[in-house]
């Protein structure tokens, strides 16, 4: 299961059953016996950034489970009424307590074994003082060379600093604004 | 409210309340008395293409709410266990019943008025042999003098469209591969 299974209806209460609903649906879903209710449950977003501060990066160490004490790059689950921009900085912010300027959509990599997709924006760090929020033990800047490979929580996180790294060092000249957009999923 | 309210619990039936739980939240969510659970509720993913033959790109005719009867790009909603690619491919099949070769994603579209992150793949249409299905009315392809613009279902359809024809007006050399991902909110 990707998530704990659905056992009553959100609606009245009701225990709910497991099958394909009558209106030409092909997977089951939690319907409820009593209201009809159908329960559908979907890919979560989570949006991050990769700040940038001359030649070093911010990451974050997680003072949360899943990967607690692991590096990550500020980042969480967008929230209802809220664009991926806006939750990537958000994040950015309650994580890190890092002032940033967005630069454009970087990566967008599903993780269909978890239900997930994740997203990262490029963004440019305006100041190395850093307040971590109480989801961050630290949060500090990287040069390429100082990354701790081993201790990145997520594979999105280090395919992001990889595909990034890679791109700077093959676009010396280059805006990175002209990063290109890289779209991918992770088994 | 973007969706109807959660009235009760999924693990265990007992009446929600609604209020910011114990654990640092910034958010009200449905948080049961009863077995603490806490119910978050966040933005789901739309998935779609747009697909290309010679000049001319396909649409589908809505036979399903909202918006019955105008016309679409095929697209729905990303289900758990697959990739963004994999659920626009699956929705041009059910909708159009169209064979297409996925060229890159192309627009990320959040609207978070309606608590949605819109995906449209810019793909290459196989064959000119269509086969809707229940959920469309007439699956064709239209040339751009041709986009009936004011049956358009949705604006995320729309914007992609737009910026599909002026991406090809300004690059007729360039190779469909060279166009950028936009990334962008509608309000």
């Amino acid at each position: 299961m990707l998530r704990s299974p659905i056992k009553h209806c959100r609606n009245c209460g009701t225990a709910v059953v497991y099958r394909i609903p009558d209106d030409g649906d092909t997977r089951e879903r939690a319907v409820c016996p009593a209201c009809d209710t159908i329960h559908y449950e979907n890919p979560l977003n989570v949006v991050g950034t990769l700040p940038v501060f001359a030649d070093k990066v911010l990451l974050c160490k997680r003072n949360i489970e899943p990967r607690r004490n692991k590096w990550t790059l500020p980042a969480g689950f967008l929230e209802l009424g809220e664009t991926a921009a806006e939750g990537a900085l958000r994040e950015t912010d309650e994580e890190a307590g890092a002032r940033i300027e967005l630069e454009g959509l970087y990566t967008v990599i599903s993780v269909p074994r978890v239900g997930q997709v994740h997203f990262f924006y490029r963004a440019r760090l305006l100041s190395t003082e850093l307040a971590p929020g109480p989801e961050t033990v630290e949060a500090r800047l990287f040069a390429e060379h100082e990354i701790p490979w081993e201790e990145i929580a997520f594979r999105t996180v280090s395919e992001t600093l990889r595909l990034y790294f890679a791109d700077r060092r093959s676009s010396q000249e280059a805006s990175p604004d002209s990063y290109p957009v890289r779209d991918f999923s992770l088994g």
